[in-house]
């Protein structure tokens, strides 16, 4: 149960085999940070040079093999600067085809005023009147994961069973996320830090900005989940990232009914009072090639 | 501004060019009642022979003309009686190909007992001991809406542009929906009340009920809208009708941006701002023929 | 089995329960026309005010009924006149988000000449040297079917298991499609003849034109098929017509499964190794709100 | 312009940045074999123990740089060894939602026949009487292309930009395939013969067989494409690989659009009446993650 400390160094734009930043035990926790999708650090420096959304780790989980779960608590996750960017421009694929034509593909990237005291975002770019847009604070992680099956290398802008880019603004502080382990050591990934995100990420972007984070990991020997779980206080949390928006329905569905299952005992119609009556659907990025859907259940609703 | 009571004795299948069963004004309000998806009626009658989700209506808006809006406001719904049923099988096609082989393909449908006094649907199936699941009520109307484009008849079974089975269980009590108008008169549907849902309506029915119902409709002269536009006390709302999920996506998506640019007078930067970091997203129907996206924007957003 | 002639004079925008225009017989043939997409017929006059499609009929079948199959012969399908019309400007549905920006949004519908003797098809606009653009005549009825399930009446413009808006260039003379009927004489419908039409209609129209037309009909007794099937002297076709194109594929399988399980009593071990290594995908109209595939099987791998 | 035999003694599942098993020059022509999907080769031993379908490769292009365009053009490929294999069960996701419960989920292998000099494949397995189903040889390469985009490792199950999976029957003898370079080298990999397959791979497997190859290789410098392109004697070709088709549909669209706009010098009208009047698409995979669609014109239709 090891509290390790990890200043990084280097940085991947993909999610693979690559060699571990620092090896940690079943139960630590580490203390880290992670630059912005730009690669800019707590100091708005340029550190990491590829990208997007460059990636802190991997991280070396001892005795985590194929086979088993990878359960990541973030424990504390906050912008650790106070300039913040976003873009303006609605993304083309959520509008309807043809409409994006008469509307701004403006690349402007507006800068945001970030206070972790007071809590909150205020729009500070100079086209706007300072303070006319002040939001609160919701910081989340939208890129996150383990090293993929079959030993590819996935880009950190896109999401699969392995996790990656979700873009899900309920993953913030508090949850833990279960991963499916591909690899020896499991080798753990995180970044993209939005301090504010609306669902979907549809201008490309949430309010993104370097993070401090504290996450402990723990591995659930010889489990199998076929797409990333996760839990709240309050909710339980199945995972599809997938394209079309069905797909990743289907499979963030397919795994909930599967979990309520195997690991509830419930029977199917059991299972079926409780989704149909329900089940609560969010939707994390529809931006990226893999859009992502969340399937959702109040924890006091089981058993 | 009257107040009409009107007991349904006619119902309809279809959304289309019926004859109307009430004349009303604008302003006017009407008491009214629906009969459950299967055509029961507050006594547990079968009333309506055709289905699924037979319509208590047409009403017929005086004044109201092909390119205006009408504006439904839902006074009050509730169950008119205290047996809901509901089924236990989630859709194969929310279910990942080939999954649902191995799940329950019961058609049975299970009963439960609402009180409208406690707020509480309670399951009391056989199969299962009674008080088990105790679900707190959130009446909902299923489908409702208006004539459709093109002098078309279209089933209470799917939607569109007109409204129909949307299923969203965001359309309770307070609730203001507001529909494209393609006839003279528009021509107003409603039914399938659920006393509770879960988002998407899964296993293809909520609590499926007959309900009392007060509404209260206006017209907008010479406004255009695309697809359902809602609001409720918090929230503005833009509705997409179709299928894939992506599709409903982008109508409801786009339809807000419309709403934000020509009615708010947003600039297109403004609303890349508060769409990016505050748009929600909410999943109606995906049961039926066209599956429903709701685009959702919090009303302090707002200019 | 007699020869009917009939000059239309009315026509309808909506395949629905219209008042039939001609009552026939079970193995009778109808020598008929049909107007344009825009309503003009032999001689460029615009003699239909509804649209897009307008459709020739409905035809009564006598002893046609719910349950049984329409099968509907063309024994002759020709432009009737030496003016057709396309636009050409590429949809923007088939294009990638954004990318239709920077296109040609143009309106300008081109002339085409039309030659039966030859069968060519010559473009006549004046923006291009006349003759450039040479192109041999495949004559195919864009829309037709009959009265859809459940009383519904859905626009000329979109398809489902009744047929209508199918948009494929398979579709021409000599080709029999059969329908499932939902109401009492099935009602057929026809129009909205192309001269030449690429794949998926995708600039909106085909070489549009009025065309002279004559069609056998035959009602087989009590069999039901989900939606279209169709063959000619080399293949048998089965049509899904859905949104996205994946569940038109879905469904176009589905029916070629269940053709050759049922009808040819193949098994599914036999059906596996014949569609496996043998099926062939068309693709029908993906402008408009429904999209077609067509699965195919050359009938000499028929038992 | 040299002629190099290569043996292959190892074998990828991933396209990614290997070590090269061989480096050649702007213009040479290599002969060499491919294993079949489970990695046996010409004496049916398993001799690459990852798969599925693991690739021949990767062999380094001198001069072969990020930016330009790699030509592979297929000189000859043909089934090595006379026995290929097939499933027989056609794939959930191609059939409608549920339907496939009621249908063989059965995972038998069926052996093939191959005759290269008849030209004939004949089913050999014991259930079914010998020489009852007899097809044509139609070999195909299932899987190849380069290294991916942001050094990336994709495994051979899927496709993308730099081609991979796309089982895609018009890719057989004579065919030219155009690659966007994404590294050094380009990285060129290939395997997964299928000696017949229909439309989609919708079984899983076409007919399954180790290959001897021979194909040449062109480098174009500085040219940029989306999307791998094609041709063959009589058509262009522009590859679509993503799901769903739609999206797939779009990308192929997209790529014939720019082809035509930019290297044939058409207009944007131009391009209009030859897409909307005579495009053509082909199916590719519809069983892997990402979908192949291919947007196809005929030669003789350009300028």
């Amino acid at each position: 149960m090891a509290i390790h400390e990890y200043s990084p160094t280097i940085y991947h734009a993909v999610l693979g085999q690559s060699e571990p930043v620092l090896r940690i035990s079943d139960g630590d926790t580490v203390i880290t940070s992670t630059v912005d999708n730009a690669g800019h650090d707590a100091n708005d420096i340029r550190v990491a040079q590829e990208g997007p959304n460059p990636q802190t780790g991997p991280f070396y989980i001892d005795g985590a093999e194929p086979g088993d779960v990878l359960a990541v608590r973030f424990d504390m996750m906050k912008p650790n600067r106070k300039i913040g960017r976003a873009s303006v421009t609605v993304a083309a694929n959520v509008l309807e085809p043809g409409f994006a034509d008469g509307i701004l593909s403006d690349r402007t990237i507006y800068e945001w005023e970030l206070d972790n005291e007071k809590g909150i975002a205020t729009l500070a770019s100079p086209e706007f009147e300072k303070g006319k847009f002040v939001l609160p604070l919701s910081p989340m992680l939208g890129c996150f994961g383990v090293a993929p099956m079959m030993n590819q290398g996935i880009a950190a802008t896109t999401a699969s069973t392995h996790g990656g880019n979700m873009d899900y603004n309920g993953f913030g502080e508090g949850v833990t996320v279960y991963f499916p382990i591909y690899v020896k050591g499991a080798l753990l990934f995180l970044g993209d830090g939005h301090a504010v995100q609306g669902d979907g990420e549809i201008t490309g972007m949430g309010i993104e900005c370097s993070f401090d984070v504290q996450f402990t990991v723990n591995v659930i020997k010889e489990k199998w989940i076929a797409t990333p779980r996760a839990e709240n206080n309050t909710h339980i949390m199945a995972v599809g990232n997938a394209r079309p928006l069905d797909q990743a329905l289907q499979q963030a569905t397919t795994e909930m009914f599967r979990w309520l299952r195997d690991d509830y005992k419930m029977t199917d119609q059991h299972i079926g009072v409780i989704l149909g009556q329900c089940v609560q659907y969010d939707i994390g990025n529809v931006f990226d090639p893999a859009y992502t859907v969340v399937c959702k259940l109040k924890k006091d609703l089981l058993p």
